[in-house]
């Protein structure tokens, strides 16, 4: 059973349920990996929880990454700087890992950061945390190697279909895969996410209204 | 010790030192991974090696994925059909991982081609391949889940790299990275693999020239 916790009270005066949380974290454990009910409840009576507000920073360019986060709830973008601009390259949403792999396996400085687009609540680890969690479930880090697997086969598919999209195909991908994204993320940084400038994103949305309302008109 | 075996004569009439080729691969293996002498030993003499003439299809779109390979010489590129075009998305060179995961793994229908560009010689690996490897070094399989974690981070950094580049910087990365991709590539692909048509990439190459004259004059 999941180990009762007082409702925790933020700085900001809201307040989150713990104990709701947890039943939330274990039922996703549960589902991305074969982990027992017993191995699940471990995890999340020992994994750290932690809340973000709207605009932190969870990693800045140039700095090591020392934690790997999951995250709840909430959305966090990753971009870096290029030519002065900043570039968004990825937009996470909740139930993803947030990780910066080579920073964090090599301890190099990362190139890019990672900004909470909302108010987020997130689980994170450490090298210590992963440690310790590998100790006392042995089978976390067998898990997390078969998702890496995964994961890199989803990366491979993924970098293929950017390659070889047009903007204007990797928008209609997230109309159609990540539609509420649209609703929580500024149109700038979608236009920079899709590799075109705010205006270029206007021009593919009139354009793509106008073909809707073409197909409606022909039915 | 490497066993000797015999020169393999192709149907070609050209031939390969099988035993030259085994001593390189046994070098791979230990640069590459944390094998030891005696696995490695075991593991060369038991991997299948294949040859494949310039033009072959290692894969084709649709077809479900049975073979990993490893590229130890020649060049292949990948590439899938979007709106009847081919576009290149990547590019094999020796000692690169030849993977389609999400097709092997899953045992759907790949979504790009395989083809190689040069005449390639390739370690070949079908799933029975694989378990009798494990089974024959146990090791294999966690070093390989190692490799895929060491993957993953370098997939993510160069679909950010990607993503937040222009055609130009794109174009550069490959000159000082992989400059043998210049002459072993034709245009159109590289043009592809890059983002854009031939006609533009003919154009990059001409504003990096005449910098390239401008920077040398002023020196």
């Amino acid at each position: 059973m999941i180990s009762p916790q007082a409702t925790k009270i933020l700085t900001d005066g809201t307040s989150i349920d713990m104990q709701q949380l947890r039943v939330q974290l274990k039922r996703f454990i549960m589902q991305t990996a074969q982990f027992t009910d017993q191995e699940a409840e471990l995890l999340v009576a020992s994994v750290q929880i932690i809340t973000a507000k709207k605009g932190t920073f969870l990693l800045k360019e140039g700095q090591v990454c020392q934690h790997n986060y999951l995250l709840v709830q909430g959305c966090v973008r990753e971009f870096q700087y290029k030519n002065g601009e900043e570039k968004t390259t990825t937009i996470y949403t909740e139930g993803q890992s947030i990780e910066s792999l080579i920073s964090y396996q090599n301890h190099t400085p990362a190139r890019h950061s990672w900004e909470c687009l909302e108010d987020c609540i997130l689980t994170t680890s450490s090298r210590a945390d992963t440690e310790r969690l590998n100790k006392m479930v042995p089978r976390t880090q067998e898990v997390c190697r078969e998702k890496s697997e995964e994961q890199l086969g989803t990366y491979q598919a993924h970098m293929a279909d950017y390659m070889a999209s047009t903007p204007e195909e990797r928008y209609l991908h997230i109309v159609q895969n990540r539609p509420d994204l649209l609703d929580r993320v500024p149109q700038y940084y979608l236009a920079s996410y899709i590799g075109v400038s705010p205006e270029t994103l206007s021009r593919i949305r009139a354009r793509l209204k106008a073909k809707g309302r073409k197909v409606k008109a022909s039915l």
